[in-house]
């Protein structure tokens, strides 16, 4: 009998890491906790919710331009509790070091994350330093877990004609780290960015939000479907996404919408308060753009993205195999 | 100039990992949480004392007598917040696993998570799973991050004549590990195990709580040492220590002070609790044991730990180098 090996594609933020993830939950009791699914586990408690996550972030190359591997592992988690609602209140900070990684760069890596720290508030109040011997692990892996409480989660029913938001260009961050990888010469920097203010400043409105990150814009919105039980239809015109990154998604023979961002808000709003949020979130980023909308699809069909193109309407499915080069 | 590189007694738990720390640790903006230097940070609240700890495990192999790096994982994070009085209330789960592990083996370490989750009460509420490319990583990290309440943190001063107790015999994980890693016979099984239920039957007579992990009882006497200000002499012959320890420790020329424990905890109490709180502990496990206590050190001496053996008193350092072969 041959035995099964954790292949590659089983972290690529889809289809065969949900059904990875869903086969690992099995061994779990079940808890109070909800929303194990979404982007933070939810607590609801006398006096708010909540909110617990984690991610571990194995981005390689370990600086970008914009960026390095802390500032997206302080966002990241920074942004997994925003899009719930909740402001972070501190984050911890599990670092994994290949002996001989230059100890500048690990002073550089904890300046960015410092830095975010800062800028947002949030603290790193505790954490954990492991060094690998040499060859057992490619450079450094950094996890940041987050907690932080709040009064409303953002988890509102959606309904057809809410309107789907996304807060700025697609596709960015990947795009900064593949030319790295690949060493092709580009002038877009990662999209790694907190999004605490973007969400605060119109949490009112927002129903359901997400940040696409793995897994990209189709992940995000084939979990939006799936939770809602309702189709979502894009309008790809209406998709900010810079010439620099449609012309290296071309050159590279890669998915759009399966690439990574790191600081870009996804939401859904009611179709009345639509033009308000975009108001307000272009004013962070004037890329920011309504690019979709919620739909009710046949009577007993399954809930589905689609794609209006200029050559017709064509499905965005939960992307699936090896994506694109594994970035995060 | 030669550019430093981190080297692997940096994550040695002792000396050098916390001058790393400490360098670290200088780029992060401070906060109202405390506690940074212990097992878990704290914030005090008007409900309570929050606590919020993490760990990353890396323990080679994976697999070793009487349990898994899952089973550490799980214990580990519950214990780093018992030993502060808190229970945890959930924990977060971030997997990396390499290319090509298997998923028998993978699917083994969540069954031994789950069982610790079942028998504590202590719900895994979310999770992160990355696959790394084969090469990149040997075998499997796990970051286990949890938090938790209470309304009385175990940080009471101490003072001379407290006594040092330890709940079970020393260095059991670290020989069950080193054996299978160098492939001598032991029936030494690990020691890992959650201390809650320890904790929870005394948690009013402890004055503070240690569990020695990683840098063994010479790190975790040490941190007592340099946070109270007080020395600690220990008693070599009340230490409990399984002959087969002593052997493997002596077959390998290494440390028996510096060897980690993952379920034994090392609690400060008062000398007219010692005696109560030694006869609880010995319910659960009957190795428990006074190994030592507090004393004050001539005036303007720095405090340290002495070590009381049949042919004198020796210092017991804080670790420092690569201490034993690193395990955890």
């Amino acid at each position: 009998m041959i035995k099964k090996s954790i292949r590659l594609d089983q972290g690529n933020g889809g289809k065969e890491m949900n059904v990875l993830i869903d086969k690992l939950k099995k061994f779990l009791p079940s808890s109070n906790w909800t929303h194990s699914d979404d982007d933070s586990a939810i607590l609801k408690t006398d006096i708010g919710f909540f909110g617990l996550t984690t991610d571990s972030f194995v981005v390689d190359p370990v600086f970008f331009p914009g960026g390095n591997i802390g500032k997206i592992a302080m966002c990241g988690t920074i942004n997994d509790l925003a899009v719930m609602g909740i402001k972070a209140s501190a984050v911890s900070l599990g670092l994994v070091v290949e002996e001989g990684f230059p100890e500048e760069d690990l002073l550089q890596i904890m300046e960015s994350i410092g830095d975010v720290s800062r800028k947002t508030g949030v603290p790193v109040v505790t954490g954990d330093t492991k060094v690998m011997q040499k060859g057992k692990l490619d450079k450094i892996i950094i996890n940041t877990s987050g907690i932080g409480i709040t009064d409303t989660i953002l988890d509102k029913p959606l309904v057809p004609g809410d309107k789907i938001i996304l807060s700025g260009s697609l596709g960015d961050h990947a795009i900064a780290v593949l030319s790295q990888r690949f060493d092709f010469q580009t002038s877009v920097v990662t999209d790694s960015k907190p999004l605490i203010d973007e969400v605060f400043s119109v949490k009112e409105f927002i129903k359901q939000a997400k940040d696409p990150t793995r897994g990209g814009l189709a992940s995000a919105l084939n979990e939006f479907a799936e939770k809602s039980g309702l189709s979502i239809l894009i309008d790809e015109d209406s998709v900010p996404v810079k010439k620099e990154v449609r012309s290296a998604v071309e050159l590279l023979g890669i998915d759009l919408y399966s690439l990574a961002c790191e600081g870009r808000l996804l939401c859904v709003v009611s179709s009345e308060h639509a033009s308000k949020v975009i108001g307000v979130l272009k004013g962070f980023n004037p890329e920011a753009a309504i690019i979709g909308e919620i739909f009710e699809d046949a009577p007993g069909s399954r809930p589905k993205v689609v794609v209006k193109t200029r050559f017709g309407k064509r499905f965005l499915p939960m992307p699936s195999g090896n994506i694109v080069p594994r970035i995060c």
